[in-house]
């Protein structure tokens, strides 16, 4: 039976880990369950799981489930109850669903706690990748990746070795506004942009895949997940969402991974990694008529994806202020006191604007990402 | 540096293996080479890879070779020369890349001489795969596939367990007649036959193409490499001979090998399996937009394929009847004698009327052979 942890239990990635869990009774267990405000659901799901303890980041929240679930587990609460729930816990791995650069130090704590940490939070690699890669490393520690994009490259490394790679070719759906002009993009609606043709998912990733920025963090992730750099890995516009990626290797062979789109597949396979069992999600159909097809990006219409690839080349806090600064960004276009081509044009600005440092440790990044939230409210006020 | 001894040298696999070779310098080498009776080719060859040893089946071209390269390397010949080249060469592997049932005995040979091999000959595959897969893990020898979809295959489970194969797809280009309608299929002649749409092969194997029967011997070849019982191999038709084939796992996931189509990357693949060296095959082109296309094979237009499926379900003496009938139906096509639909009927008459045996020894099915090409020959002459 393995043990996990998960965190952002109640969100997009943290139901279907539960929905996982729940259809391999014997093989998973949900130990501990963390959210941030929503006690109703968490009160749900202490009463169908039975973890050993939880954490609600909002302190209205812990008293709520308090009412609801009575004193019969430890409810671990505020900024640091997240922490406090991976250190007390005795778990195989953690699943770190969060949103947001809200998910670095979860991941760090697991690993020291000696837990592997399967990351659905791809803000963790673009703010902090290679610290948290050396950690994983010097710990003996795994990162599994749960995104799909980045899961289907895992797949396709299995029993390869990273100096076979020639390059990294992520899939992209290309978003609601694939097809839309450059003139009409700066009056597309917060509506419009919620409206994602093939994946559904929270608000801020739906935000960033109508931006594009979502190709571009996963650019940063996959260059330190992969170990390899950003002039080696590709986007092509994929709107099927049936091949989740490619990798080429250096004899000119291409492995790719394939599936009807659904998260849990990619869940479930970090969860069972290296190993394989039966899932009723996936597939393909063979017995109709199909076709895949694949297009070059537009980097002048989604200028999230152009900012992305620089801020990996200059490295140091770059990623982490455009990590930031994107969090933000999305925040206030959602709140419509900006337009959807002020988002890229904002990042660009913080990122250009922030104190650069090169060789960051952790608490550089994590002041970096606040510098950069404040400085987009900066920039919105004015 | 790998040593190889290469079955087939003069011939579409021969002289490609000799090709990956020749841009490896530093890892492969080619010590032993044997061909039928191209005596002019094999000397050119001989004069470039400087091989310890050759052999020519045909008794002419062995008098012949000796006029152009004079005594200097054992030349054996006749039937055995074959065996008795791969007994004396002291190699790592044996690339087969023979025609027809000729290949069987040579790759039995080659795992008791302590050698891998390298199989393009999917007939050794079709007449005796339990055998010969037997052989391979007695002795702790390696059979690795040149076959553009086995390797893709091969390729995609890496790191996998069979236990985890959900089922193959084997991708068919569909072969020249993919479009032609049933009735029009009588009338084709032999040059409409030999023009393959993407492959460039032998004569064999480019009619075996256009009956579709090159896609059941691979059904069967698939079925004894990879574990895998008929019913969980499955046949796409994919025109742009992209994809070369997918495995799809237990958990919904599928894996699919991609490159434009070269057979040399297959058999570098092979030279170098479990790694990869550069090469300047394959590859993809993501810089412009295109389309994969996958239909559902028609199996009443291409008889052989449901003929090749059955005879695998049937197994003992069936594939091997199956297989020797279309290797001499196949020759009397190009000879005029019979036409296009001719070949399903004949080969189908044949395995109904021999004498079946369910456990048979590698005798029988070299019994099994001759005799149901006698059939054929009595058939086309009644």
């Amino acid at each position: 039976m393995k043990r996990f942890i998960i965190l952002g239990s109640t969100g997009s990635i943290g139901t279907s880990s539960l929905d996982v869990i729940a259809r391999n009774p014997g093989l998973f267990t949900a130990v501990g369950l963390a959210a941030g405000n929503s006690a109703e659901i968490m009160a749900e799901q202490v009463e169908r799981f039975r973890p050993e303890a939880i954490s609600l980041r909002n302190t209205e929240a812990v008293a709520m489930i308090s009412g609801l679930v009575g004193k019969k587990l430890p409810v671990y609460d505020g900024d640091d109850g997240i922490l406090e729930l991976i250190r007390s816990c005795q778990a195989d791995a953690v699943i770190n669903g969060l949103v947001g650069s809200a998910g670095v130090l979860p991941t760090l704590t697991a690993l020291e706690a000696g837990m592997d940490v399967l990351l659905a939070n791809k803000e963790t690699m673009v703010m902090a990748g290679e610290i948290v890669m050396n950690t994983a490393r010097r710990l003996g520690r795994r990162i599994v990746p749960i995104d799909s994009e980045m899961s289907a490259i895992y797949q396709c490394l299995k029993g390869e070795s990273s100096e076979s790679i020639k390059r990294l070719v992520l899939t992209a759906s290309g978003g609601p506004f694939v097809d839309t002009a450059a003139d009409d993009l700066a009056k597309v609606t917060v509506e419009q942009a919620l409206k994602h043709p093939t994946w559904s998912m929270g608000v801020k990733n739906t935000i960033d895949s109508a931006t594009m920025m979502n190709k571009g963090l996963e650019v940063i992730e996959a260059s330190w997940l992969f170990d390899t750099p950003g002039d080696k890995i590709d986007v092509a516009i994929h709107r099927d969402s049936i091949v989740h990626s490619f990798v080429e290797y250096i004899d000119g062979s291409l492995l790719c991974q394939l599936s009807k789109p659904d998260m849990r597949l990619a869940i479930q396979y970090a969860m069972t990694d290296p190993n394989r069992v039966q899932s009723s999600f996936g597939g393909l159909d063979f017995d109709r008529c199909f076709s895949l097809t694949f297009e070059p990006p537009d980097m002048d219409r989604f200028p999230c994806l152009a900012i992305a690839y620089e801020a990996l080349m200059r490295g140091g806090t770059a990623p982490a202020a455009m990590n930031g600064a994107n969090e933000r960004a999305v925040e206030v276009f959602v709140e419509g006191k900006i337009g959807f081509n002020d988002i890229p044009r904002i990042i660009r600005a913080v990122v250009d604007k922030h104190p650069y440092r090169k060789d960051p440790v952790i608490d550089d990044l994590i002041e970096t990402d606040i510098v950069s939230k404040r400085y987009v409210e900066e920039m919105v006020s004015e």
